[in-house]
């Protein structure tokens, strides 16, 4: 079976694993549905019909292709249970090889309305819903605040995170994930 | 006095002046260095002489033209007083007019490494510094909890700020940051 005879779901992970291979070869800036289909044997119409712009295909190249989906345990220690999926988060997404791309993506986002809208669908608000479940678990077990206002729990938690991989560009270390949930569970007012 | 005899300070803030109307008008991705130096009246190597880049004339102009220094005042209530310099810099830089414009230049930061050293020099780690010596002030006076690691102040205060900015794209309320500092003092543990 040669590449162009593939279809359906194969074809569409050919074409997803060509665009993480492509980018990471030539950056986001020079990654091209072009050069990605003509890497599968297929038209460029062929990539287009599933995806509407290089943006789309990316982050459903980043997404799809991941071995995990990003879900919380449930040890009974939610901070151990945040610490474990944020690892993870971070390890699949913000390091090598996908960093650089997660990164450029969340650039293309600041252009694209369509980029932003898709990350935020398929992306983060999955990923609030899991957060908020498992928060209120821990909230019912009295291991969060009963005051934690958990619509704020994303931005609270990933937030210090996201600063780091876009604003100051520095490594996104277990270590530093760990400072970070201790401060957020701890507070900075004094304990009276 | 033609536009074209200015000199010195005065075009350089002619320049300024006009990357962020003309930002404005066209955006980030439309802006050039030509058309800024044409409206000037001034030859492009004019201000490529003061700037190697787009992005860094256009982070020079949105902080040098702003009429505050995001100094944090004092009067002895740290979270009254964070409120007011974050107000200060949210309305500055991610309201409008000049939200979109500073979105934009924290998209090229992802592309552009010199964009992004020039964002935490000559905003980020002054800001920092500053958050650092107020917060200084607030645990000498028993306002801030003795272990709130003081490294991760920017990271943790403005965080959730830049993730609403760039990821979520919502709008940043006063609201919203007052909803933040409550949640950043109190913290998500619960207290025992």
């Amino acid at each position: 079976m040669t590449i162009a005879r593939r279809s359906g779901p194969d074809l569409t992970e050919a074409i997803m694993r060509t665009t993480l291979e492509l980018g990471r070869e030539l950056g986001y800036a020079k990654l091209s549905i072009e050069a990605i289909a003509a890497r599968c044997g297929v038209g460029k119409h062929t990539v287009y019909r599933r995806w509407s712009s290089k943006g789309a295909l990316l982050l459903d190249s980043l997404l799809s292709l991941s071995e995990s989906a990003l879900d919380y345990p449930d040890t009974g220690d939610v901070v151990a249970d945040l610490r474990r999926q944020i690892y993870e988060a971070v390890d699949l997404l913000a390091g090598a090889p996908r960093g650089p791309l997660f990164r450029a993506l969340i650039g293309e986002a600041q252009r694209d309305p369509g980029v932003a809208a898709a990350l935020n669908e398929r992306f983060i608000v999955p990923q609030a819903d899991k957060t908020v479940a498992r928060l209120e678990a821990a909230r019912d077990q009295g291991q969060l605040s009963p005051h934690f206002d958990l619509d704020l729990a994303m931005a609270i938690l990933s937030g210090p995170l996201y600063f780091r991989l876009l604003i100051t560009q520095e490594p996104l270390t277990h270590e530093y994930i760990d400072r970070v949930l201790d401060a957020l569970f701890a507070g900075m007012g004094p304990r009276v």
